[in-house]
């Protein structure tokens, strides 16, 4: 791994403390970082070196999974780190801060490698790119990477924006954009799981897929982030990045010849293939949710238009639901439903591919409590790969039953820690290519515009559930329901729900 | 279920007090015996029914898996049983038997439905089913039925031999031939797994399949047997009989109608389908062999001929491994590897599949640490289904993992009773139909007659080893190794087997 310099912009702030310290810490303890580094950090406020290590120290304390026991490893992690003030508008304090950069290069001799991570607002990404481009900070002898997070944009027409603003400082393949999904350990298991098992590999296709389910559902509400929120909705928080990667990772196939290229190509494929929905088509594509007052964990939790810095009025979605078809040899047919939900009764990510029965089954199945088979990619909190079978038991009746593979939680790494690791060694493999960035805003830009003119009805679904019926509607026009909502029988009051919803 | 006279010859025997009465008392708790039925116990020596009852209640204290706590339940079970004493050569006696079966007929108001269970030595089931013919036992207004266990014969002309007798007395449809191996849960289970999971349906061929594993190893020796089994070898004992049943349990292919004639016809199917060996093509497909001394849970012992009650001289087999090969459109150039051996490193039953890998994987494999994936189905001592895996370990690297199901073994029925609860219900679906048994005998013939003239060497292997090396060299000629014999790299010697031996 190449040594280099880390530049740090927002690095008093919170993704800063909580997730990019932490990850670079636990790289520095397992050995991946590079043998020379330089950590600079770049903030409004004024600290010293000494303080802002201390702050830094803070930290790790709190947020790293590695222990802080090795003072000697804790002070050379620490050492690492400089701090400067910069008025990130102020074009004199990128030469001041190329001035550090500099000086700390000669110091540890290190190559002119440069990662620039932007852990700021979006507004800010364009004149940070420019101000590193006209300070003479982006003109190295070695490389130059620029990382950013989303959104990437609020709609097609901003991101293309963005994306050219930014193309005046950086190469397509110096930008390293984080969608921290693609981070995760098992949503990057997924391109194991389809090349390295000729069982999955063979299965993995519309021949034998009933349809596939991704759902993200969050119990939290919009908490402190009312003004981001209540302008951008789940669908812009959530579905245009996160899910739709979550598809594109579900629905690619691969070689075992998986380098960062293969692996966005067959991404972008999938998205080039989305059947695309036009503004009035949307309507009977996508369930739009807001939700209502409730109880949660016992406790009585208020509607989103009660929740403090948004309008009683307001019509934003935080709950989307949507029928994605994908029409290309391998998918033709195969709907892919995609939930994404806040103040939901269950925390979890995970991916469910129901598998085919054949027709004698259907026929029988009041006379034998099977079910289909079932795929389950877990990817949050649980990390889990399961299968669903149908086995006899004890009675010598068939039922459904689990064989389940556990990850081992304790020792994973976290998406961040990964994503750094792979940003310094220049492995695009699970950042988001423009391509993709662009070609989502594309399938989703219908929906924007159906939701702002109102075209979607905006169910209301209660705190504490699982979401509008209406998405429940959406996947029984084609015959299929929404597997594993546990706990769903029991609490319904109704209690008329089909029994096969909790396996 | 009709009510009915449950007659059981040798039943002061072991199989009797360990298996056959605590299956019946289970099932009896369980509500899975007739409203009314007489049990009649006959053995040679002189019991009232006080003292047979009370040894019944003895065997139930020490081997029913259900509660005696309930003594009005175990009382009203003991209450059904009667005890006669016969010499089963003695016509006459048969005639008193068929007294005291009409008594107790007319006492508990049973339809003449009898079932007659043979817990006795073959050379004494022509006799027994002679005498029930001829005292007018078996001349019923209801139903008869007949079980017997094996060994039904010890080659292809003693079998026929034996059937043509029985079926003087009883017809194909009336015998119930218990092969306990297919009364085990999971044996049961590889029905349902295959018909009822569309998955495993779609693999279950030789497009995806490389190769089948069918192993049952013991850790005992020839223990109180000598006798017997110095006759029979592992050949008769297990092979010809228990390993072609799980041979034909996993080769089969269900549609969801599986009556009993349907799944015995797929499994008469699999064996009209077995490659057959000549004598002289023995030697390249079966291995031979016969456990010498060694150590077992660290305690020595000896080589089977210094076993009591073994000639010094036996070349009796205690180990088989055979390749099979089906010549259907479902098995055709896929090997079926079967062995079975006493003195065994580790007691285990069990089925892998193991599936073909494409070859770019095989291609890479020195670069990623990927298994082939295999489909593992333990039958003993566990009672689990494994699916193994590859999948991103916490390094980012392939590694393969365990998908896995355990059947709750506590609450499974044994063997014994769910045959016995089959036979009562008239069900033969796992019993060995005469088919099965004819058309293994004709395949195992060559072989029976290859070893006796010594076609075969027989290869002396270490106690607690896992059998001769010749057998590793059997699947090597394909190659192809034996899975998942674990703990074998750490403890031998030379520890230059592939460390995927044990995954």
């Amino acid at each position: 791994m190449d040594s280099m310099s880390f530049v740090l912009f927002g690095a008093t702030g919170d993704l800063a403390k909580r997730k990019i310290f932490p990850a670079l810490y636990n790289l520095f303890i397992d050995q991946k970082m590079p043998e020379s580094f330089s950590i600079i950090g770049i903030g409004r406020k004024d600290f010293s070196n000494d303080e802002f290590q201390n702050q830094v120290m803070q930290s790790l304390i709190t947020f790293s999974r590695r222990s802080l026991e090795d003072q000697k490893m804790v002070q050379e992690f620490l050492d690492s780190i400089r701090y400067q003030q910069l008025d990130i508008t102020n074009k004199e304090g990128f030469v001041d801060l190329l001035d550090l950069v500099k000086e700390r290069e000669q110091e540890l001799q290190l190559p002119e490698n440069r990662l620039f991570y932007l852990s700021v607002a979006p507004e800010f990404f364009e004149v940070i790119a420019s101000n590193i481009k006209e300070s003479g900070l982006g003109t190295t002898k070695g490389w130059k990477r620029l990382i950013i997070e989303k959104p990437f944009g609020r709609d097609l027409k901003t991101a293309r924006d963005l994306n050219e603003k930014l193309s005046k400082s950086f190469k397509e393949d110096e930008i390293f954009r984080i969608d921290h999904y693609l981070g995760k350990p098992m949503v990057q298991n997924l391109e194991a799981l389809e090349f390295a098992n000729p069982v999955l590999q063979a299965l993995w296709n519309n021949q034998y897929i009933a349809n596939v389910q991704i759902t993200a559902s969050e119990t939290v509400g919009v908490e402190e982030r009312a003004g981001y929120y209540d302008k951008s909705g789940a669908i812009r928080d959530m579905f245009q990045n996160h899910m739709l990667q979550m598809l594109m990772m579900s629905a690619m196939h691969l070689t075992n010849q998986n380098t960062a290229s293969d692996v966005r190509a067959e991404k972008k494929k999938v998205l080039e293939s989305l059947l695309p929905l036009s503004k009035e088509e949307v309507v009977s594509h996508v369930v739009r949710g807001q939700y209502g007052s409730g109880e949660q964990n016992g406790k009585k939790v208020v509607a989103y238009r009660q929740e403090p810095g948004i309008e009683f009025s307001s019509q934003n979605d935080t709950y989307v639901a949507a029928r994605v078809l994908i029409e290309n040899d391998f998918w033709k047919g195969i709907p892919f439903y995609i939930r994404t939900g806040k103040r939901m009764k269950e925390k979890s990510t995970r991916i469910v591919f129901e598998f085919k029965s054949p027709i004698q089954n259907l026929a029988k199945k009041n006379s034998i409590n099977n079910g289909p088979n079932l795929l389950v990619i877990e990817i949050n909190p649980n990390e889990r790969v399961s299968f669903y079978l149908n086995s006899k038991n004890v009675e010598g009746n068939i039922e459904p039953v689990q064989a389940e593979y556990f990850a081992n939680k304790e020792d994973r790494p976290e998406a961040y820690e990964l994503l750094v690791y792979d940003a310094l060694r220049g492995d695009s493999k699970f950042f988001a290519h423009w391509n993709e960035v662009e070609l989502s805003w594309q399938w989703v830009q219908p929906i924007l515009e159906a939701f702002e003119e109102n075209l979607v009805p905006l169910h209301t679904y209660k705190s504490g559930s699982f979401g509008p019926e209406a998405a429940d509607e959406l996947l029984a026009e084609d015959g299929f329901k929404w597997w594993l909502d546990t706990d769903f029988v029991q609490e319904n009051e109704n209690n008329k729900t089909d029994l096969k919803r909790s396996i």
